[in-house]
């Protein structure tokens, strides 16, 4: 049997190339200088602001190897910076990757998560810029994400005020369903969560718009966010909240709490955001749904008392 | 005797309010958002383009907390990424960190890298606009850097030719004389090198001008990136090669080569660049040091034969 080739038999230089032929596949509107250089060179269009984030993906943290392919942990580690320029209403440019992997680490392993970026870049119009490659014991992810927001706009965490109606949009779970399976069955993970990009780019412009968040660590964890340093709660009915089609039977099958799976699951990279109370008003569940293009709940409402109501008490599923 | 004080004793949340707090005292020109929302936006002046470079610093490979103080950890991270800047001519505007650690962290040693990375952005008017936190076995800094240059000007990596004379800035093995002197004496690390960002800034301006890059792998290594591609070798003069004060007897004293460090030693994060001929004639050593503010020194040509001869085969001490 012949001997599974790995990082050190290619040597940085070869995998950087491998890296530059994969990104040379990409949309590269917007970048001026890719990777090859001591940095890489973005150009904004007249009148925008630069957005930037940064997010790690950590072997047996936040992935095992056994559980998922290749593809899927490099897919899910950059939709989860895209899902940060989602949630500040931003149009993503390009991403850098700054690998730590162990020399032994299949080359197999590295061709899946670089082949599961692009697919998940090509499907955002984002482009890979640069990155690093450094030897370590344990494979991370660290990824930095660029976009552009027309200037001096954003969508902020802060703004929410007693009596705003809270929405989300698309359904709550899913992943957290997906990891159960795994846990609980030895069902391999396939889900991969939608970024939600244009919804994000829609709330930019909506009227009434007071603040929004993607949904990272669960939607309480996130809406505790939302509502930090205000004095603020939310009262919230957990009979609306959006659940992915056949999610209780699925749950029941594996014993899980469906509730408390989307309640508290993460890595949904949902978009939670508050409106207005009377702009809220205006808008049917069908107009909201068509001008974000993705299906949006209203979930609930902020309150001027501290604490969330209307939903049972879930443990954190929380990484960090 | 008090337990020590661990990342897991404070939680995520304090943690970056430990970080926001200290990258409160930075300058922020530039900045429109900085830490606390799902990502920081940046502005740029009028006709400049963007910059951005990424590199990690990963425990047990490019440092031992054993061998140097965390804030000297902390410095040189960022180090890396400002000569990054430097190297194309960029201003820094800010940078963002991912940091990866065991919660069993000592406090002590996560404050000691916040206060070494506010103390260099600090001495370069860089902003830390953001980050993560992760959990992992191994401590690692994966750090991105922001910049600007004017609109279409950096300075490349491509664009030697036969004839064109080579120069670093500085000296060079000071870094890996105080590796040495770890390895071979147990004296503490102490040494942090300094970006040449005004050496970089006053290269874009510079007549004949040929092409640049930072040395952080070690002068024959970097120096073969810059003639990589252009079937270009280069006659080096190791008699020229610039050396800090006292390094020939220190590295006797060790029983190290000063040949070998200066030349492949790493760390040093001088700026080696090009003249055309015609150009660098124009120029005195002197007029050149006054111009890019740092000491300039010629140290050979390139040639139209493949290959770097002039001076010693030496090992190369790469990372990876």
């Amino acid at each position: 049997m012949p001997r599974l080739r790995t990082l050190s038999d290619l040597g940085e230089g070869r995998l950087i190339d491998r890296i530059a032929r994969a990104a040379g596949r990409l949309d590269r509107s917007g970048v001026v200088l890719g990777i090859g250089d001591d940095a890489a060179i973005l150009r904004l269009r007249a009148g925008e602001d630069f957005v930037t984030s940064t997010d790690a993906t950590v072997e047996n943290v936040h992935f095992r190897w056994s559980e998922q392919a290749a593809s899927s942990v490099g897919r899910r580690a950059l939709v989860s910076n895209l899902s940060d320029l989602a949630a500040m209403g931003a149009r993503p440019l390009g991403f850098t990757l700054a690998l730590a992997a162990p020399p032994d680490l299949a080359l197999d392993r590295f061709d899946g998560l670089v082949r599961g970026l692009v697919r998940e870049a090509r499907s955002h119009g984002c482009a890979w810029v640069g990155g690093n490659l450094a030897r370590s014991d344990q494979t991370s992810l660290a990824i930095s994400i660029f976009g552009a927001v027309p200037r001096g706009r954003f969508l902020p965490r802060k703004g929410l005020r007693s009596g705003d109606r809270l929405f989300v949009t698309g359904a709550l779970g899913a992943a957290s369903l997906a990891r159960a399976g795994w846990e609980r069955a030895g069902r391999r993970i396939r889900h991969v969560p939608v970024p939600r990009l244009e919804a994000g780019r829609a709330l930019l412009g909506l009227p009434g718009f007071a603040a929004c968040i993607d949904i990272s660590d669960g939607l309480l964890s996130d809406l505790g966010h939302l509502l930090e340093g205000g004095a603020l709660g939310a009262a919230l009915d957990s009979e609306r909240l959006p659940l992915p089609p056949g999610f209780g039977a699925r749950c029941r099958e594996l014993g899980a709490d469906p509730l408390a799976l989307a309640l508290a699951g993460g890595e949904d990279y949902e978009l939670l955001f508050g409106l207005r109370r009377r702009a809220a008003a205006g808008f049917s569940a069908a107009a909201l749904t068509r001008r974000l293009g993705v299906a949006v709940t209203e979930i609930g409402e902020v309150t001027s008392t501290p604490g969330i109501t209307g939903v049972p008490e879930v443990a954190s599923f929380l990484h960090y």
